[in-house]
C-alpha cells in the first residue's frame, strides 16, 4: 500500500499505522487528530467539511475519550477511511489537503486521553529478577509472581505528555551510612521503559472481564516512562509499595497506536510454566514485537524487546477485573519495566547500573549511574516486518 | 444559635454542620444540596431564586467539584449564610420553605465528588501496630513509619456512595494448607473504619505545599469503609502492596462536613517521638475529635476516634506534596484504618477477629471472623462538645 504523501521510509507513522492524538494550533483549541509522516490531519475540520459521518462534540475536545467512546470498530474504521484516502489520488483529503493536513512542527502536542485511574504492573520477569537479585538476592522473584501478574495503583494526576519538563523530586530518604532519614533532592533518579495500554471500553463494577474478551477492551497503546527516585522509594515502600518515589510524574507519548493496527505483529509470549489459573489462561499470539530503545542525552543506553513480557494485556486485563473493579475509557495500564536477558537490554537505571555498583558510559565520554540535572531521556519504540513499520515515535523528557 | 426548623437534638445535621452534597428527585438531574436535620435544601433553586450570588453551571452539576473550585472561603460564606437565615425567623428560606426544603428519604444521594486520585494513608499506629504484630510479630512497626506518613494509592473509579451494594469479590488467594493458589470468592471479606479528606484546591506539579498552609487544600472530610479481602490481600501484596484485595470498592458517606464546621472540634494528636523531619512539623491543634463506631447487622462492633490518629490531615497534605506530585480538587486522602488501643476500638475485623483466632459476638447470637453474604455495615461519626452536635451521618454497605 503506497500513498501520495511524502512519507519517509523509516517513518513510525507509515500508512499502515494512523494513531490518534489531541494536537493544537497556536491560538486554537485542542481538537483530534490522525498522524501521518510528518504531518497530522485535522479530524473535525474533516467532519465539518462532511468527508466523516461522526457525531458532533467528538473531535472538538481535549481527550480522545469521546472518540475511544465510540467504540473501537468505530475509531478504526475512521483509521481505514484515512488509510484508503491517503492511498487513491482520487480522494477528498488530497482535494483539501491545504486545509487539513497541518506539519507537525508547527503544532502544540497534548496529553491524548483523560486518564481516570492509571495502574502499573510487574510484568517483565527480567526485570521483577533483576530488582529482586538486588534487593533480595537470596530470593529474586517472590512466590505468587508466576501466578499472579503483580500490579498496585500509581498517579493519574501527575501523567504528562512527551516533552514536558521533569522536575527533580525533593523527598525523604535514608543514605546506607545514616542512623536518620534525610530531606532532599532524590540523588537516585531514575527512568523505567513502558508501554502503556489505553482502556477503550467501560466495564461495570462487579463485572469480570473474561480473558479472551480482554483485547476488545484495549484501544491502543503509548510509550509509558514511569519516573522513578530509588532513595525515595526503597525508604518509604514497607509496607504498602512505592508512592512519592513514583507519584511525582509518568511521560507517555502522544500518538494512540491502535491495536489493529499492531496486528501484524503479534508473536508468542514466554511459556508460563507454572501453568496460571484458568481465568488467566489464554490462546494465541498475545504478545507485540515491538523494538525498544531508551536515549540518554546523545546515547543509547538500552535495547529491548515488548515481546519479551510475560504476562500479556490480556492475562493483565482479566487479573484487573477478577474481583469486579471496573475499568474506565482512558485508563491507562502500563506494562512496568520492559527488560530483556542481555545487560544491555534492561530498561531502567537502577537495572543498568546495578543499584549504583556500575557506571552508564556515554558517547560524549561522561559516565552515569542515575539520571542528573539537564538529562534528556527519550524512549522509542516500533514494529517492522515484510517492509511494513508501525511505531509510537517517542517519549521525551528532560530533568531540571 | 436556634432554628424555626424542627431538629432532633441528637442530629448529626445541625445547625452547626450543614454540610453539602449531591440529591436528585425521582426524574430530575443530580444537584447541589445543603443538609439540615431531615432535610436537603435545594441550592440551584435558591441561586435561581436570587437568594445566593452563585454563577451559573456551579449548582446544577453532578458533582461538589465546581462548588469547590470557587474556593473554600466561599463556599463558607454559603454555608454562613443559610446558617443566618436558618436561625432568624424573618428569613427568606423561611419563606420559600416548600419550595427550597426536600425530605431527605425522598430524595437519592449521589457521589459527592469527581474523585481524580484517592490516596490511602496508613496513619494510625494502633492499627499499624496492631497490622504489623499479626503479619510480622518481631518488627511491628516499619523502621520508616514514625519517619513517614505511609500512603499508597487506591482505586478511584470504585468509589461508590453510601447505600451501594458491594459484590463479594473473586480473585486469587493461597491458604495456607494449599501447595498452590486457588480461585474463587474471598473468605475474608473485611471493613476498614476510616475517615477520608476531600481536596479543596488544585496544587501545580512540580509544587510543595508547606505543612502550615496544609489545611487550606482540605474542603472537608467523610466517613470512608475501605472494603478489603485480606486473603486475596496477603496473597499478591509483596512486593508492590495492595491491589485486587482492595480496588473492588470503597464506599464514602454523602456529605461532605466542612473543615470550617469542625473548628471547635480541635484536639491535639498524641506526641510524635523521634521529631519528625522539618516539612512535617506543624504547630496547633491538627487533630479532630470525631467519635467512631462501626455497625455489623444490629450490634456496635467498635468504637473509636479519630483524636488517635498519629499523622494528622497538614502532615498528610506536606507529604503527599514534597515531591511535587500534584493534588486535584476532588481527591481523596483517607487516614487509613483507625483504631484506638483499646480490643473494642479496633476499627477492622482483622483486628478484631486477630487474623482469624477470634470470634466476634453479635446481639442476635451469631458470631463473625469475616463478613458473610447479606451483612450490612454501617459507620458513624459525630463530634460533640457545649451542646454543639456536628456529624457525618453514616456510610453503609450490604454485601452480595
Amino acid at each position: 500500500m503506497n500513498t501520495w504523501l511524502d512519507i519517509s521510509k523509516d517513518s513510525d507513522f507509515s500508512i499502515f499505522n494512523l494513531p490518534f492524538g489531541i494536537f493544537s494550533k497556536k491560538k486554537s483549541k485542542p481538537s483530534v487528530g490522525c498522524r501521518i509522516g510528518e504531518w497530522v490531519i485535522d479530524l473535525e475540520l474533516a467532519r465539518k467539511l462532511g468527508l466523516l459521518e461522526i457525531p458532533r462534540n467528538i473531535f472538538n475536545q481535549n481527550s480522545l475519550n469521546p472518540f475511544i467512546g465510540l467504540g473501537r470498530k468505530r475509531c478504526n474504521e475512521v483509521r481505514l477511511q484515512i488509510q484508503e484516502w491517503l492511498s487513491v489520488e482520487n480522494s477528498p483529503l488530497k482535494r483539501h489537503f491545504y486545509a487539513l493536513f497541518h506539519k507537525i512542527d508547527e503544532l502544540n502536542l497534548h496529553m491524548p486521553v483523560k486518564v481516570g485511574d492509571y495502574t502499573d504492573f510487574y510484568s517483565s520477569i527480567e526485570h521483577a529478577t533483576n530488582a529482586g537479585k538486588i534487593f533480595r538476592p537470596d530470593n529474586p522473584l517472590y512466590p505468587n509472581w508466576k501466578h499472579i501478574p503483580i500490579a498496585y495503583h500509581g498517579r493519574a494526576s501527575s501523567i504528562v505528555v512527551s516533552g514536558t519538563d521533569i522536575h527533580r523530586p525533593m523527598g525523604q530518604f535514608k543514605p546506607a551510612d545514616s542512623a536518620s532519614p534525610i530531606y532532599g533532592y532524590t540523588k537516585e533518579l531514575d527512568f523505567e521503559l513502558e508501554i502503556g495500554a489505553i482502556i477503550g471500553r467501560n466495564s461495570q463494577q462487579g463485572e469480570q472481564i473474561k480473558v479472551a474478551d480482554a483485547e476488545n477492551y484495549v484501544f491502543g497503546f503509548v510509550l509509558f516512562n514511569d519516573w522513578s527516585a530509588r532513595d525515595i522509594q526503597r525508604w518509604e515502600t514497607l509496607p504498602l509499595g512505592p508512592f512519592l518515589g513514583k507519584n511525582f510524574a509518568s511521560s507517555i507519548s502522544p500518538w494512540v497506536v491502535m491495536i489493529d493496527a499492531l496486528e501484524d505483529f503479534r508473536v508468542n509470549g514466554p511459556i508460563q510454566d507454572p501453568t496460571p489459573l484458568p481465568y488467566l489462561q489464554v490462546d494465541g499470539a498475545r504478545n507485540f514485537d515491538i523494538k525498544l530503545a531508551v536515549r540518554l542525552n546523545e546515547s543509547t543506553i538500552c535495547k529491548t524487546n515488548f515481546k519479551y513480557m510475560y504476562w500479556n494485556i490480556a492475562q493483565q486485563v482479566a487479573h484487573h477485573t477478577v474481583n469486579g473493579c471496573n475499568l474506565k475509557i482512558g485508563d491507562i495500564l502500563a506494562s512496568g519495566t520492559i527488560s530483556g536477558s542481555e545487560a544491555n537490554s534492561y530498561g531502567s537505571l537502577l537495572e543498568l547500573n546495578w543499584a549504583g555498583k556500575n557506571t552508564i558510559s556515554l558517547n560524549d565520554g561522561q559516565t552515569r549511574t542515575y539520571l542528573e540535572n539537564g538529562d534528556r531521556v527519550s524512549m522509542h519504540g516500533f514494529c517492522e516486518k515484510d517492509g511494513k513499520r508501525v511505531g509510537f515515535g517517542e517519549v521525551f523528557g528532560k530533568i531540571v
